[in-house]
């Protein structure tokens, strides 16, 4: 089952209430980042994928940050406030307007576990529509100790039994509870309403979910995902874990979709980055969010990109910072210590070395000298500065925006640009050079004797 | 027991006598750094946590410069020189005067295993305060092969076996001799002058101070650390593995503590590296020695830390360059191709870009242009620059110092400041901009027409 | 049997026919780099130190691509096409003419196996001189599924059996066939001859050199590599993971060699870098092809060289970039975010920050400060800069080649230089600095009531 192919409605409820104390973090838990976005945002992105048309995110109280996020990222979300902590099915319950049996399918997701796959929630959903009331996801745990053990009788998933709560020989289980759920849409409130309390915490279990379809003559069954899939995120030790993992995965998908990753363990995706194929990427590589790069560019060594285009052929770096608006033309150069922002970068244009270009737009083929700056802020507001194709900008100058800079228009080396430069003129805006023949020995022999003299007398 | 807790009092002998032939090396092994400073600051600074009131370097001769580091670290360490090498026993033999009977713990510690946790220490003395007269040091080793192996009968450690004395079922022991010892201070030098060396090296082993003491009918007993805690360094690859296991420490507790690091295995940190709490750091960061981020703080990817405050809330990078003496204040922005020294930067001050500020002080909320360069130095003295609160210095500007930009003032791009700047005044320092029309066209064609021949020409 | 101690001669057929589509590349596979260099390269070396005397490369058709760089990395090198794919023993019949009976020894090579060491080869040439008709090279395969199975008795090996067609006992063998291979030249061609394309794929097998050897009463012999060395590069994955054996090897032989490496797995080496002694690299530091670092050296995190040679005691970086033709002398100093192209940098001189030294010569004890430019190219041509002895280059200034600065000259902060300076001269070209007292408190309040203008008009 695709995205495409099924036409059951689907509901995913996103349980976003923890508090994630162990983050030790002033920020909620579920806006802690993974790849460039929220662990929320991954669990918001997986739903979508896996065709959800309604989504409730049930939050904390008191987290208006968590909802601002939840809706910022998707704005058709439903916010749902768990006042109480009273265990998992009580905050599903929290849902409990949206269960109203309109959707076919329920999906019950965490919003702490970034690394699930649509494929997953799809994998589950294709159990409901082949008659399974509960579907539930299990994992093999490496060390399953604390886990929730699946007990599996004739296909069928029998119960789901707390660690504490298991026999000898369930504790030799390995499947164990990955937490995440589905429930048919004609039976989830049902369903979660029957489940109880009776147990030493007092609180209502989302696993008791079995029993009572069960109970009921309906069909629970498990599936299983990698650990590494369902692996949550509790403390920054795990979230460093998820990213090791989430960085992988985009590794090894960038090679496979034919990119050189010169040292794969160096190069830090976005969950948005995109690279063509034959893109050369050099080791030390840090994509941020919104990054695309071209067929055939190279990106060397030690270069940070992020909302950036970079056209075909284009290099970047060693050194080179792309940052938000900056697009680079077919074959265009970015050398080291050169920093783009809000600029398009023409095709073949140079920008070579030690050069901030801002809010500007540069011809195709000119070439801009070492040490060049784009002056686009005068502290208050921002301007914008033209130079056009062919045009040569001599190194260290400064480009004091406003301002046009013609085609095929030289500038002095050392000057500073107030004024436009017409087409194919030159334009020089620096002082005069005086010598003073002997002047810099008279000095040396000043400041030497100044020197030891300095050393001589106690402080 | 804790430091605190004890009131025996401790004398540590911390051997740095070894050659370190392997490390292939000019400088002494013992010098060689971990985490930013070296093997024996590492030894001197885990007796030191574990209460050693005083402390004797054992160093081998004509070792002047360890002997300088032993007394840069600790100036009441006494330096004793083993002047021939005839075995540990020998070693420790060196620091005889010390071994007078006046402390109550005597610790014996190695200058190349840095690694060691204060607590092993702490327990070794805990053992002799419950009636231990020798307390050794064993781990578990991967591959025994070739280490010494502990003979423990009731929980008495009977005798450390080289692994060439060993019988069959002796090297079917897997707790091998660490090398680490506590002997009981009243005992100490009495079963130390007892160890013979009746063996094939004829050298004083340590190890034999075990045997020693059972033949006087005291107790001898084994502590057991973690293979990584005592491993040595004794050439490159362990110095980088040493280095690898403190870094994964320094990791786990940064973490631990409320730090994200995005990908701890690409983050380096010093011994004394502080991160306060929802301290983000992104990837491919150095900290070097005395660094200190307060909470909230940003280092992005790319920055090298050292000697650097950096307060709440304020960011670095990437590719930020804190020196010795870089001060950030309060939300505090220090951007790309940027370095600091010795310098404060105001509380909310800005120097984003292609900048290097030495030896000045930036005043609250001032914005400093890219490229701006402070010229501190005159090729034989140092001079300050005071940029006032709230100064908006224009790009590609050099400041002369000494030199006072006043409060508010403005310095318009690409001028060089030589003198003063009142508050609130504006100040040029630049050539005028004059073009030629047509210039670049000539120019152009005369170049094109040059290289043209050029090529035609053979050479 | 060294290079040296051989008197056989040797012929090598390297096979670079594949087509590589899994790399989903527009360039051939053995063009793609491990260590900065092709894999054609490494193959090409490798059997040039096994002491191979002629080479003939077997490229498919229509790859002029690769039988250039075949060229230009051995001009001696013979190029053979692979007209059709009919197998490997076709595709080593290419090279027929060259197996004239004339060599000694046939050394069979593959273009994709980049970590195969020049003493396999010699292991297999020794096979040869001591009577072996056949020596072929295996390995012990974690997962030998789908490998050829080498089946050995009384020493020699008597078939190589294709996974496909293994009994149950034989796929229980666990060394597999590598594909190289090794045959005595007088009866090579004759065996080559004799492989028939009796099988399912209708191909011509290497492997069947075994069989035909055998029946000829010849004798044929197995060696074993580790499966690392023999691994084979068929898509940007195992590139990857070429590349990182490759430079594991190289870190463990710097750091054996007597240079400390931090953090080793961050160090990116090149097949032709050198470190001296006491060599210090920090970490993040990536060596591409033709650097040399003299001993005593350090380069600090974040540098990047290629091309260059670092003198003794000299320091680099942290985010030096050395490129091609840079050259410093003993102790000098190349410091942040500063770039070095085609120029010597004299003994002691330093280059601290924020600098562009291109196709210039510095002096000895030479001071350049930060935020300097070398201007070496007007857009057509590049023109030298040179800096005497002991010069003093203000910050911020632009050096426009040609021009020479004498020895012991000091050149004003913020200066353009276009003409010549003399020794011991000053030279300054700049702006003179005016003031506008009270223009930035005007200018302020007028941009802040147009800011706040235009924050309440609706665009």
């Amino acid at each position: 089952m695709t995205k495409m192919q099924s036409d059951r409605s689907c509901l995913a409820i996103i349980l976003a209430a923890g508090e994630g104390t162990r983050m030790k973090s002033r920020q909620p838990k579920v806006l802690h980042e993974v790849g460039g976005r929220s662990l929320l945002a991954h669990a918001l992105a997986a739903v979508a994928e896996a065709g959800a048309d309604a989504v409730v995110v049930v939050i904390g109280p008191d987290r208006p940050d968590v909802a601002s996020e939840a809706r910022a990222l998707l704005p058709s979300a439903t916010i749902a406030i768990q006042a109480e902590r009273r265990g998992t099915a009580h905050a599903v319950l929290a849902a409990r307007e949206a269960l109203s049996g309109k959707h076919d399918d329920i999906l019950i997701a965490f919003a702490d576990t970034p690394l699930i796959q649509p494929q997953t929630f799809l994998d589950l959903r294709l159990a409901l529509a082949e008659g399974a009331s509960v579907a539930a996801l299990g994992f093999e745990a490496q060390d399953p100790a604390g886990y929730g053990r699946f007990v599996i009788r004739d296909d069928e998933l029998v119960a789901i039994v707390e660690h504490k709560d298991a026999t000898e020989a369930q504790r030799a289980i390995r499947l164990c509870n990955a937490g995440l759920m589905a429930l048919d849409g004609r039976q989830a409130l049902s369903i979660l309403e029957a489940i109880g309390s009776a147990n030493a915490q007092g609180e209502f279990y989302l696993t008791d979910a079995v029993g009572v379809a069960r109970e009921r003559g309906l069909k629970a069954i498990a599936l299983q995902a990698a650990e590494s899939e369902v692996q949550g995120v509790n403390d920054r030790v795990q979230l460093a874990a998820a990213e090791a993992e989430f960085q992988r995965r985009k590794r090894l998908e960038a090679m496979k979709q034919g990119a050189t990753l010169i040292a794969p363990e160096t190069v830090f995706f976005s969950f948005d980055t995109r690279l063509g194929q034959d893109v050369l990427v050099e080791p030390n590589v840090v994509f941020g969010p919104g990054v695309s790069v071209a067929d055939g560019a190279v990106i060397h060594a030690f270069s940070h990109l992020e909302g950036a285009d970079v056209g075909p052929g284009a290099t970047v770096g060693p050194y080179g910072r792309l940052r938000p608006g900056a697009k680079l033309g077919a074959n265009a150069k970015v050398g080291n210590f050169v920093e783009i922002k809000a600029s398009d970068i023409g095709e073949g244009a140079k920008v070579s070395h030690l050069t901030y270009i801002g809010d500007a737009s540069v011809g195709a083929d000119a070439n801009i000298g070492a040490g060049t700056i784009t002056c686009n802020y005068d502290g208050f507001f921002k301007y914008k500065t033209a130079i056009g194709a062919g045009a040569f900008v001599g190194s260290n100058s400064a480009l004091v925006a406003p301002v046009t800079i013609g085609d095929r228009a030289i500038i002095g080396s050392g000057s500073v640009i107030t004024k436009d430069v017409p087409a194919d003129a030159l334009a020089i805006g620096r002082g005069r050079q005086i010598e003073r023949e002997g002047w810099a020995k008279t000095f040396r022999d000043k400041a030497m004797a100044k020197k030891s003299a300095a050393k001589k007398t106690p402080e």
